[in-house]
């Protein structure tokens, strides 16, 4: 089963409820997810706080920082544009995929954890995620 | 099953033999490490040298320091206390979840290999690591 | 099963066909990738264009340079050589374990994914990633 989702620029996209309406009933077992992008991530962070997401979105932006950049000077790999490059690096640095217990159909997620898609990209995209479960 | 792991400031709490233990006699498949928190991660690394560990803590908090250090005058998530939202970010850079293949019983670690709770919080705290278990 | 995959110096070693193989006529299920290693990496990235495993590379060494690099002045595991703790380093920040769908016995990669080994050291080695399949 493939989720689908809508992105309009870097930060984070929450699906939680997405994941948790498609595990439920299915008993003990685990939850993978895998984006089928190289140039945005998944995510499990807080969901209480939309500061948060913004500092985090914040932080990845200047440790790789848009290819006209000064520090970025070293990049080649340009020709898609100069949020490319940077956004490879972002989906190297952050996880393709998660594996996620699932316990009588819930996933064991702690209390604060949400499961985002993190975009790098700055137009707007369809991202796609596998999920795969497998009882356990 | 859950493991608890008690830490006492910032740094990495080795586990790896009570998941040893609890994998023994299950034959072949795959072991899925989950913690279930926002402020700390899992991380498998060298278990030979102390040294190597004071490095790791030291590299990742220069990488995402207190929120009171100059460089990270731009975080508004910070009513938590200083160390909260660099927490949060090197939950972001730090696995949440480990796969690790089981064979015969046995983790098919490296040699050199340890499954660690990388505790990125000042104050100390009870961590828990939801732990599953899929014959394969 | 394990794969060798055998590096001289730092940069991504793409494996996908071996892996692709490996998996070919196994029906749904999950495949886990692990690393038996702590200075090396597993990686899924774009596999269309050299340039962009050049800049990954780049990007990893500025963020991690070696031991004799005035910014890593406060390193103390320096014994097995001024690559080394920055080879622990990079193998914290990119994934020990990888988790891929599989559907009719095919990968669920993204159209330009690639799996890679991400060596961190200069010596040549060789380098084993433990593969294991579990059925859905």
């Amino acid at each position: 089963m493939d989720f689908t989702i809508r992105t309009s620029g870097p930060g984070l996209y929450e699906f939680t409820h997405d994941v948790a309406d498609w595990v439920r009933g299915r008993g003990d077992g685990l939850l993978t997810l895998f984006v089928r992008h190289t140039s945005c991530s998944l995510l499990i962070q807080e969901n209480a706080d939309p500061d948060m997401k913004q500092d985090l979105n914040a932080f990845f932006q200047k440790l790789g920082p848009q290819a006209d950049h000064p520090s970025m000077d070293y990049l080649t790999h340009t020709l898609e544009g100069p949020d490319d490059m940077p956004a490879h690096i972002k989906a190297a640095l952050l996880p393709v995929s998660l594996s996620i217990p699932v316990r009588g159909g819930r996933l064991a997620l702690g209390t604060w954890h949400g499961i985002y898609l993190f975009e790098h990209r700055s137009r707007p995209h369809h991202r796609t995620v596998a999920a795969q479960f497998t009882a356990s």
